[in-house]
């Protein structure tokens, strides 16, 4: 297959370029460095700093013998986008280039506003490149499962037949999220939607949870090859934030009562998920959504795993909830359903507490990076 | 109260300035002249020309003694609406200021592009502008009936509980449109509501069918105050171009089966309902979408008037159908919940032979200005 990773670069989007091109695929990837640049602008670097993308694909070159394609340019610019899907002729476009953080989206009218044109324009020059330059390219959206919220109601994967006053019709799943960055992805649904039912594209949108790991088979070859692993406020997820606060010794930041629940799932298992929705394509006309995660935590469960595995490795781990900067429900329903990734063969790897342990290690490698200033949020977005 | 309306030169924006500033409130009107632009540019120029809007606010304060002020600029230059909201502090800022062409939308890369960065960006900043400066301000955001679709269920007014698995919750009513200008409406009303529960703005949204005729009472008062009557496929509605067709002796070009039905509604209605929305604004934190139309009429229906009340009055009218340009459903089942605005006061005025007569008239008078080239649909989006 001719694979096309929009967003290259990103903690996802790297080990993914590896992940195809270790099986033999033709893969070509494209960035523009944007993470790296609110990174530097807000702060937020990683805790181990990684080589620009060109390198990476050199360094991959080298201990693998597989070529990695780079093209450094903006998905926002049509002409450049268009330009890449005509030399690639891709079969299958990965599209994770978006502004991935939820609080850069909520800090001022300039970060909403760069997430907003950034996510859209993005998603919107796929569709176009796909229609006008590859129609029978498979396109792979990364969205979340922040789109569907925390409803009262099971959650189902992407699509609900809706009974109502004796008649009845089949919808996408109500969606409304936490934050402009999830509303974002919310949008580009409704936008492949609108094209995938009139033009007859093939589109596969799959609601992702957090990801947590740093460790594939193809990052193992060299420590240089390693993901992006931020545990500040703006990009870091609550399971590298806590990690590292426990490293640090300094007492995990639970938001607020900590019963916020979400669908978690191994890097490695995002690799397998897209592999696995590469290989069995969406038809013509079908947008198919697929509920991305594994197993299913509260913040205060993750909280105590991390306590409980960084207490046995002789750190000192203490949890202190905080005032929740986040304008979301603290406890509340939620009961998503995720079986069609393992109908398609999906091998999960579940947090176990040697993963944990793993992550720890490698951030206890690099204790010496950690940067207190980067751990309270900074950003509020409540009333 | 102080009435800000966006896209003040439009359809529905200049007698809707008129009207409030006849009732006695302070108006003040933006606009560009995008519409004005894109009918130059793709020959879709209006059946009667209008005078711009400094001198239709001049003319109408020679006529009525009252003021309406003008603000020429882009509602998608932050600086610039940020500090009309600044000048004005609206407590009610009416939002129309959006690209209203179906067909526009699906010509091609640059318009379907120009679409979705103009009506995105002039939300976001409305939504900006009132958190910002004028947080007590009440949005009025013009909607779109077609943001709905033609489900197989019945449409309620913009929320619908849902009952699965023995649980409910209330959501957003599904929507899916039939072109990319309607799912920018949809997209509209997923950040209003994102923002509207985030911050509790008070916005009140109105999901508006079609609107026809040419006459208010302020329009009246002179001749030169007359609406924008297109009559192109391109900002033609479906009533104006039957009425434009049976005056020129053409065929009514209905599209397909003609079993296409939609909520309609009188210009003066659609004036009585945004000042009822006004003297009863929406609840902070609250989305209150409003259906706003008072009848329903299939395709066939309006043609089979049209050609009613033509032939009475003289006029040769054939109804000769037409392979459908776009990709919609030709024959659906279509029930619309419309009594929020009836609750509220609005006395419909349907639309009559008189009322039909009436337009046929005006064009009449101006039927030397029609031009056949803008009759037959020249933007196709099917497969």
């Amino acid at each position: 297959m001719r694979v096309l990773i929009l967003g290259g670069d990103g903690y996802l989007g790297w080990p993914t370029a590896m992940h195809f091109a270790s099986q033999g695929h033709d893969v070509f990837t494209v960035d523009n460095y944007l993470r790296r640049r609110i990174a530097l602008d807000t702060n937020s670097e990683p805790l181990i700093s990684t080589p620009n993308l060109q390198e990476r694909a050199r360094l991959f070159k080298s201990v693998s013998g597989r070529t990695i394609d780079v093209s450094i340019g903006d998905c926002c610019d049509y002409d450049f986008l268009r330009s890449v899907f005509e030399r690639c002729s891709p079969d299958c476009a990965i599209h994770y280039a978006e502004q991935p953080s939820a609080p850069y989206s909520m800090c001022d009218y300039r970060t909403a506003r760069l997430t907003l044109d950034n996510n859209l324009t993005a998603t919107f020059n796929v569709i176009w490149a796909v229609k006008d330059v590859a129609p029978r390219c498979h396109i792979i959206k990364l969205g979340t499962m922040g789109e569907y919220g925390t409803p009262k109601i099971d959650i189902e994967e992407g699509w609900i037949t809706i009974e109502h006053k004796g008649r009845s019709d089949r919808f996408l799943f109500p969606r409304q999220a936490g934050s402009l960055y999830h509303t974002t992805k919310i949008l580009d649904t409704d936008l492949l939607w609108f094209y995938v039912r009139t033009y007859g594209l093939m589109v596969t949108d799959l609601m992702q949870g957090p990801v947590y790991g740093l460790r594939t088979p193809e990052a193992d070859l060299d420590p240089r090859l390693i993901p992006n692993f931020h545990y500040d406020d703006i990009f870091g997820t609550v399971v590298n934030r806590f990690v590292t606060q426990a490293v640090a010794g300094i007492p995990l930041t639970v938001y607020g009562k900590g019963g916020q629940t979400r669908g978690y799932l191994n890097l490695n298992d995002t690799l397998q998920c897209v592999a696995l929705a590469a290989s069995s394509p969406a038809e013509p006309g079908q947008l198919r959504v697929l509920n991305q995660f594994t197993e299913q935590f509260s913040v205060n469960q993750l909280a105590e795993q991390v306590q409980r595995v960084g207490t046995r490795m002789g750190f000192r781990v203490e949890i202190t909830p905080i005032d929740n900067p986040r304008k979301e429900a603290e406890e509340h329903y939620y009961n998503p359903a995720h079986s069609e990734l393992l109908k398609l063969g999906l091998k999960p790897h579940y947090l176990t507490e040697d993963v944990m342990g793993e992550m720890l290690e490698t951030v206890a490698a690099h204790r010496q990076n950690i940067d207190p200033a980067k751990i309270m949020p900074r950003v509020r977005w409540k009333n």
